[in-house]
């Protein structure tokens, strides 16, 4: 079957930078918080190439945010995630994951603290507004919550802070990781963090205002030039290889943040106050009975991974393969699992069915970053 | 530019009904609810005419269901919405607003009650069921909310009947729109409800369990050979010629009820417990000053709506266009339109910027069914 085509609406909404991406060529999208995010520019793994050796510029405005603001915007950020937050300062980002009270995912989004009574959480892939609206409104928090008009617009790879100092300043080369600050862009102050959906590194624009989004992106594509600048998008093996979790692919709201590998991010016994609080002291004592795990397939290049693929020992089922594709760098196909823990050894040989065809997969001891 | 191909990943979710829905040959999707929806088979137009004259089979399984199940379930689904349910039996679907605090617009669902404890919301493209979670929680009601392994598939046009009356029964005829009933599939029982996103009649089959998709799908298809079934989805024109709003497209958490025209829906007097009863008691006081609105649009077919059309008087803005489409049977350009008061009595003549292009837009009595 041929690959389908999108039909557009208004409510796969546009981005400020919409025009942008359909001028450097944008061949396919995926639909993220209701908005378009693209998917490949030149090929997929000429994409791949490209970000791992020079720079590009990713219309991520998908990342939407929501705002706390008001008195009780800190008590409700802690409700919302296991994630100690008590020694987070204004400036600092921090990855939270964010539970229902049974523990379950909600979102695995970027808490972003602009100062004690005001805060951004840059969503993942769910309408995590209406949890937080349904969540403050029902404990009668005094706190605003919406989705400000605010669009990322990330700068990533190698050349990264190169370009960035060209446009921001060279102040920016200091800026350290899930560190944010402001910068000026023509007269307009700009939050800038160094972040980002890949491990080539660089930076997220918290693009504040539509009518500041093309201007922003033409300016980085003026100054890189000489470098290579190229529109980009988060990059299907890059990410796999990386181990960068995807929310909607490689977790639900049936996982735990133990399962996914975060229980590094849960801090259940001093994060008072979280709403999945029990649930996850229970968790974290019995511990997850699966978790994500590097899973690496042998043969051929395999299909895009469009739906589960199921993982075998023997006739019994014991895990998921969510994402995968074939690594150029690696020379073998990466992937993303969830591996019971009978079977999450490193080393374990396993078998997959890929749609419908029988083969091998190895558990990996890490990911291959 | 042609049109962009949609990267599929496990996120996008399939349907029990995607492989039916792929061997019929649809040619293009949306993402709805983070969940396939087909937009097109032959084409637009062509699937329009054979809609309006046989029947079709769609897979809606993006219409998702969020169930609330406990003592508290009704008071809860009164919480969610300013219409008046106390009048509602088991047996009956009601269309409800369901609105914030504020009386903006959060979905605009099909709620199905099942019995005094147990609801089913058929949602339109939000994740709604984070607001209910959220209410719930924060009230502490006594309550289940999930997303059940629930999945619509309508049968819509004309012929609706008979190809169901040969599945399910001659029994079926005599339900009213509206109403549900249950009815035998090989010795299952299946909720089946006169209603679906056309005005050419038909019924919505909500299909537990994802193994019983497939054989309803293969059954229809193999009872309404005689009568030319085909697959079929929404159809953008039909739907705008009926005036069926789309959420997300029409309007946004940024409208009211009464701005959709959907004030009949609202007794905000009685509705006892709405959570956005108090904004929209004030709404129902001023009266809304911008509605929805029929609009035609002069000259040749208008291109894909993607996104808003601004609306003028002379040189003011008035208003705005967001689902268009060419009609075949009207022989003229239909849209649905957000009016200021100024502006929204029937017979007003506007201009309109499509894409750049200015044309003639008149405000129409009525939608044209």
């Amino acid at each position: 079957m041929t690959a389908p085509i999108l039909s557009c609406s208004r409510r796969l909404r546009r981005t400020p930078f919409s025009d942008g991406v359909e001028a450097a060529g944008v061949k396919g999208y995926t639909v993220y918080n209701r908005m378009l995010l693209p998917t490949v520019f030149d090929s997929i793994e000429a994409d791949y190439h490209h970000l791992k050796h020079h720079v590009q510029v990713w219309d991520v405005s998908c990342e939407r945010q929501v705002e706390l603001r008001g008195p009780d915007a800190g008590r409700l950020m802690q409700m919302l995630t296991p994630r100690d937050l008590r020694g987070m300062t204004a400036g600092q980002c921090f990855y939270v994951p964010i539970v229902d009270e049974t523990g379950g995912m909600l979102n695995d989004p970027v808490a972003v603290k602009l100062a004690e009574d005001r805060w951004w959480i840059s969503i993942a892939d769910s309408d995590l507004l209406l949890w937080v609206k349904g969540v403050a409104h029902g404990y009668r928090l005094d706190v605003l919550i919406d989705e400000p008009d605010v669009s990322p617009l990330a700068v990533q790879g190698p050349k990264a802070d190169e370009l960035m100092a060209r446009v921001f300043g060279d102040s920016i080369r200091d800026l350290r990781f899930f560190r944010f600050s402001v910068y000026d862009f023509e007269g307009c102050d700009v939050v800038i963090a160094r972040s980002g959906y890949s491990k080539q590194g660089g930076f997220e624009i918290y693009v504040q205002g539509s009518e500041l989004g093309m201007p922003i992106w033409t300016a980085l594509f003026a100054a890189g030039e000489d470098i290579q600048v190229r529109a980009g998008c988060p990059n299907g093996i890059e990410r796999v290889e990386a181990g960068l979790l995807s929310y909607g692919n490689d977790m639900t709201a049936h996982n735990t943040p133990h399962e996914c590998g975060l229980g590094r991010f849960c801090n259940t016994h001093t994060a008072i106050g979280c709403i999945g609080r029990d649930a996850l002291l229970r968790v974290a004592k019995e511990g997850p009975v699966q978790q994500i795990r590097a899973i690496s397939i042998a043969g051929d290049p395999v299909p895009g991974c469009d739906r589960v693929w199921p993982l075998y020992a023997r006739d019994m089922r014991v895990g998921q393969v969510t994402s995968a594709a074939w690594s150029p760098d690696f020379g073998t196909n990466v992937a993303i699992g969830m591996v019971r823990m009978t079977h999450w050894d490193a080393g374990t040989e396993l078998r997959i069915d890929v749609r419908g065809e029988d083969r091998a997969a190895t558990v990996q001891p890490a990911f291959w970053l």
